[in-house]
């Protein structure tokens, strides 16, 4: 018998019937013996509409309003969830985030979770009660609702089991767990049976859209054992856990990660003196432009080229800015291209095995794929390529890496 | 500089114009210096929506969990409220039933208000905001939401001004006043100026819909000045108030009321024993249908007739029921009406002048209108009479009693 977390989706809850469909797999979960704790988002397409109103009252509505409205939609879900267990003739009790309650900052509409009140959620778990929480949503001191921003509602899942010290959070979701590659590009693309915290961090964040950063970032946090299931239908899905200290079988890449909304632009010639990537790099941030790799080449000259990577549609605006700023520092030159993608190997195995990064452009070059920007972390190399080549690219490294399904009995 | 409760049903607040309006309306009450507490419905069709939601999950849908569901309504309304009062630079701040907070007991679907918290508003209030309350809904001691049941925002809007010792509560609505009698059966018919609570609750019992009759008794209860008037036309409303002592102008009749929506059921040749009356009643109540009027005459031979009157979507069934206890009771015979109607005056001078109900009498006498049942009560007198001379009978009524229009100088 274990205290599971479970968070559904706003698919996954998205009509009557499906919120009947995940009753059915909770009670399942019930009759085993299990304590749970259910966290659910609003029916999917009703929190698009409540913006909808806000926004039609103010162009900017005004956050602490915008929470009290936005907070109804996981409001209305609760209590569907909650009827229908009760239909099956499983006990359950609903709770918005005041509720609990989830005591967060005032900062409305991306709020954070300070603290969690576990005394009622334990009493009705005692019971034999299932708790039926609102995601995404809290009170701050001021005793007003808040809200924990898009995908908050995974962060209420991994906090809720963070507080009750719940054996594993589970993630459902509309695939069945978290694989080596977009199986969409490649065929052969595997469900991993486990990946760590910090893998996940590196996929989700180069594109898959399976977890929240946030809720990973906060699973890894206070050790929460995360797994990523789909909601109709059965299966282990995705173990993600803290990385086990000498695992033989750990493999060297877990799985290839890609992105094609990213352009890059190059300030070419630059100074090299102190302070110039802020005075590079400041101008865009102030501009409201994100940032994702960033590369600087010093070169023989006392000069330096300067290159960085943002959102494809951020494009011609960080151009324009650039243009001003090789003006301002006397550059040589600038250029800019949106017609690129980047590809990611992943995993913590590198850590303990050289060469990997090598492996990796080997197999590029041996394609004919050109390399225009390498970044590396620890437990993850980065290249940029042109777009064209993405697919290949992928289908190349997730071969290479030995991570299709299979492999092993193909390889003959 | 006064401070005024005032209520908006869902049909004032029903779309993000309409809000708009309404906002404009408080921010000219605020710019007069008043203080300003806004009590705001669900916006029209809402209630009906998430209704439907529940009932399509439980047949019954679990109280509790209806609550929760039912008073996200009005949460959406206040935000989008608030914010249309800030969009006119008019400070304002939301509050649901649990922030208040309003306590009540735990009867869920159909709470009363047991204690109101006003410390938080009346900070708001001094510091110049606008406080946009929920109606319909509070919180009991479980920490519970709960529901106040229909009409229950007129009830919340009252509450809240006997709280609050406001100087008056307002409730906006589509008609722009009480009138003596409806204005589609009357061409005549006259808004009155002001009514007595007692009067208000004959005159809504009977059919008039203006306001729901719990806020009303709640008002004379706890003497809160109400006063109805058109959300979205200026005028002076209708007052209700306490009756004012050696008012020499009192009118006689303050009003018409009528109902077509009943049916009348007589046992006759009834024994007349003691118990007779519940033995009639009992099986009628038991099967859920509620009794109106009742009427019994004792007659000479030892036997009574026995007549009372049911709604009319419950004639059939009740006269199965009567035709059963006919039998039971040894009665002479049975039968029953359902195209009849009543007719009411309504007013505190009954109280001091003799002859109204004789004058009311012949006033329908010299009509050819035949009365079926009479009941009276220390403000009121109802008949029943047949459904066709209803119009007939509250025209000449309305008449008889002076209540036309500009009539004084008619009456030359």
């Amino acid at each position: 018998m274990a205290l599971i977390v479970q968070k559904f989706g706003g698919t996954s809850v998205g009509s009557v019937e499906r919120i009947q469909e995940i009753a059915k797999k909770i009670k399942r979960f019930r009759s085993e013996g299990h304590d749970i704790v259910v966290v659910v988002s609003a029916m999917s397409g009703e929190t698009n509409r409540l913006l909808g109103l806000a926004n039609e009252m103010q162009q900017q509505p005004k956050p602490e309003e915008l929470d009290v409205i936005l907070s109804t939609g996981e409001q209305v879900t609760i209590a569907l969830l909650s009827m229908a267990l009760e239909n099956l003739g499983c006990a359950a009790r609903s709770y918005t985030g005041w509720q609990i309650a989830i005591r967060t900052d005032s900062h409305h509409n991306k709020a954070r979770i300070q603290e969690i009140d576990t005394d009622a959620m334990r009493k009705d778990l005692a019971e034999g009660r299932v708790v039926v929480a609102a995601g995404f949503q809290g009170i701050d001191d001021h005793g007003r609702i808040t809200t924990l921003g898009r995908g908050g509602s995974d962060t209420t899942a991994v906090a809720l089991a963070a507080a009750l010290t719940a054996d594993e959070c589970q993630i459902y979701t509309d695939v069945d767990g978290v694989y080596t590659t977009d199986p969409r590009v490649v065929e052969g693309a595997r469900r991993l049976e486990k990946i760590t915290f910090e893998e996940m961090l590196e996929m989700a964040s180069l594109g898959s859209k399976v977890l929240q950063i946030r809720s990973v970032e906060f699973a890894g946090k206070y050790n929460v054992t995360l797994r990523v299931l789909h909601s109709f239908q059965d299966g282990p899905g995705t173990l993600i856990t803290l990385e086990e200290p000498n695992q033989m079988e750990q493999p060297v890449v877990s799985g290839i990660a890609f992105n094609r909304d990213e352009a890059k632009l190059t300030i070419k010639g630059v100074p090299d003196i102190p302070g110039v990537a802020s005075r590079i790099l400041g101008p865009v941030s102030r501009a409201n432009i994100e940032v994702d790799m960033i590369v600087q080449n010093v070169s023989a000259d006392q000069t330096t080229d300067f290159t960085f990577t943002v959102h494809r549609n951020d494009y011609q605006r960080a151009l324009e800015i650039v243009g001003q700023t090789c003006k301002d520092l006397d550059a040589r030159e600038f250029d800019g291209d949106n017609k690129i993608a980047k590809v990611s190997i992943v995993g913590v195995g590198m850590r303990s095995h050289a060469g990997v990064a090598t492996k990796m452009f080997e197999a590029l070059a041996a394609e004919g794929i050109n390399i225009q920007i390498i970044s590396t972390s620890e437990i993850k190399v980065s290249v940029v390529i042109q777009e064209k080549y993405l697919e290949l690219a992928v289908r190349t490294l997730h071969s290479t890496f030995e991570l299709d399904q299979g492999q092993s009995v193909k390889a003959e």
